[in-house]
């Protein structure tokens, strides 16, 4: 039986001013559909896990919005962090509770913020995960990828492992300049890494007792009191404690130095919607497309009209009507309380407008 | 003494969705001061007519708002059209009204919504052209081009007149192609045709009842009942049947060529305020830089962060932060319920956007 663990946590200032602070990205409607990522997420793994095995971990922030949002999950399966500890904590804590529940079970780590393009082709890759992780592998799942993209760090993938189509991972490579994304992409042999892993919980942790060995004994601390009264006062002692630490360097870099790691490569479109060009890039057929994406469900839809508009990214979330004309390439996202227009190979920078109002304490527009 | 006559006309399309229906572009304050384009153009003659001597000459639809944003203009100097005739029928009643109370006076036209650049040499360059029309002269104020507009018309000017600046117009041209702009601007004779005309009234009406004898009986009818209980009746009668025609084709062009009209150049910035890319021209001081309108009073300020961004027109009339980012030669308007982004070049083409709006009565934009 597969376990599908969903960390729901980000700042939301790379999509603002559409993701605010209570607005995260993984909230919000972003593909054109009237779910959010979060609740694609759970629908793309629920044909491998149902609602009893899937969980979602996130911060005290979003705990109420995340619950309804996936009102189908358990409440037990709302795993709420009293604070953020970044993602081996996060994944740590969901793999130690579902191990108490089935110990060799086979879960995997899904971001609630990526945007996958192919979900049909998604079960399939992950199926052929799942069987490589039922035998002792860690699978990092590596996406084919189809430009040098400096934004991603990278698998390096050396020989088959078993008889599906696994392959070891002989290390994990940081984001890398342009022109050595080029070599890594023509080499065939490197892919991104979605931080998107499966593994049977007891393979990752062994991996996580002998690499950190306090975060493993703080975790496994806290599983063994989750089912009990002394949840929230072992929550409370321990959790402050914990290292703040990606799992991608608590645990995978290591295994894979031990040859533990394999990963599968996947076919399908995937992005991590970094910002409202990538979110452009993942929605279009064609550099020349346009995405309009309209309100969400609380608010009346907004009308776009783009008239000789190519390329460009608009986003309306309030009523009003949007007119563009003769725009190349641009990013037109328009809230209740702030406008913002960007060239689109700028998208990237609005994170030091959100750093410089943060810097004046706009907190209205954070 | 001198009596300035202000049409204040317009259908509000070229600015949209700043200027509407119900706000025409006279209305509004696009300059950068408190005042609406209106405002300004009453404070510009104000050294040359006094309130007394200033009449507006507006239709139903804005004589309320016009009669308040011009408080010191006695009421019947707000001068009301039952209909819209075009700007003989308002230049030309006016100027009977004027007549009747002093026979020889002189009178300048001046539009509404235009912008002036320089105040005191307007007021320069006019006390110019009321010494000439004191001398019978019929004057079209020309303004020397700085580029060959091919949205103007011109005027071709010949000999000199008098002993002042005036010379002769030998003929009025209508908007040129491009090349024959160029060839207007190199040659140093023609001038922009601002519709801005000084004459005293009996010369103007003496040619209107030479060239146009039915509409001259009309609005003389309307001006000998205007001081009496009769107006809103002879109006009500007589006007529907006023000639639709500009004051430029009814009298001037047929006056110039009975060698009446002279013009005296006019070296101050002016500008039409055709679409909001001149706008940007008549209030900025080089092609990169931005021009920023903000709210009129009615609104709290906008805020606009316009980060690496150049030769811009923002203009912002809700209380939003808007921020541009990495953007050049873009026009953003913000209102309270339409938004419009475009290219500089292309901002004439929101006239298009307008007319299919009107195609489809999208009546709460227009």
């Amino acid at each position: 039986m597969f376990y599908a663990v969903i960390p729901a946590g980000g700042s939301g200032t790379r999509l603002w001013p559409l993701s605010r602070a209570d607005r995260p990205k993984f909230l919000l409607a972003l593909t054109g559909t009237s779910e959010s990522l979060l609740q694609a997420t759970v629908s793309r793994v629920a044909p491998l896990a149902g609602p009893d095995r899937t969980f979602v971990v996130t911060g005290v922030a979003h705990a109420a919005a995340v619950a309804r949002q996936v009102p189908r999950l358990p409440d037990d399966n709302i795993v709420v962090e009293p604070s953020r500890r970044e993602s081996c904590a996060a994944i740590g804590l969901a793999a130690a509770i579902i191990a108490r529940r089935e110990p060799t079970a086979v879960m995997g780590a899904f971001s609630a913020d990526h945007v996958v393009g192919d979900d049909d082709r998604f079960v399939e890759i992950l199926r052929a995960a799942i069987a490589a992780a039922e035998d002792g592998q860690m699978v990092a799942v590596g996406i084919t990828p189809t430009y040098p993209e400096t934004g991603y760090g990278y698998l390096e993938a050396g020989e088959p492992v078993g008889s599906g189509p696994a392959r070891r991972v002989l290390r994990f490579k940081e984001k890398p300049e342009y022109d050595l994304a080029v070599k890594y992409v023509e080499s065939g042999r490197f892919y991104w890494n979605a931080s998107m892993f499966v593994w049977r919980v007891d393979v990752f942790l062994d991996e996580l007792a002998r690499q950190q060995p306090a975060l493993f004994a703080g975790l496994t601390e806290i599983a063994a009191a989750w089912d009990t009264e002394e949840r929230a006062a072992v929550l409370d002692r321990v959790w402050p404690s914990l290292k703040k630490i990606s799992v991608d360097f608590a645990v995978m870099e290591g295994a894979a130095e031990k040859g533990l790691v394999s990963t599968v490569p996947a076919d399908f479109p995937w992005n991590d919607v970094g910002d409202f060009s990538s979110l452009g890039d993942a929605l279009s057929r064609s550099a020349t497309d346009n995405v309009i994406i309209g309100a969400d469900e609380s608010v009346e839809q907004g009308r776009v009209m783009a008239r000789d508009t190519t390329g460009s990214v608009l986003v309306t979330r309030t009523g009003r009507l949007m007119v563009t004309l003769g725009l190349r390439d641009v990013v037109v996202v328009d809230t209740a309380d702030a406008l913002f227009v960007c060239d689109r190979s700028r998208a990237q920078e609005v994170k030091e407008v959100v750093a410089d109002l943060e810097a004046e304490s706009a907190q209205q527009y954070l």
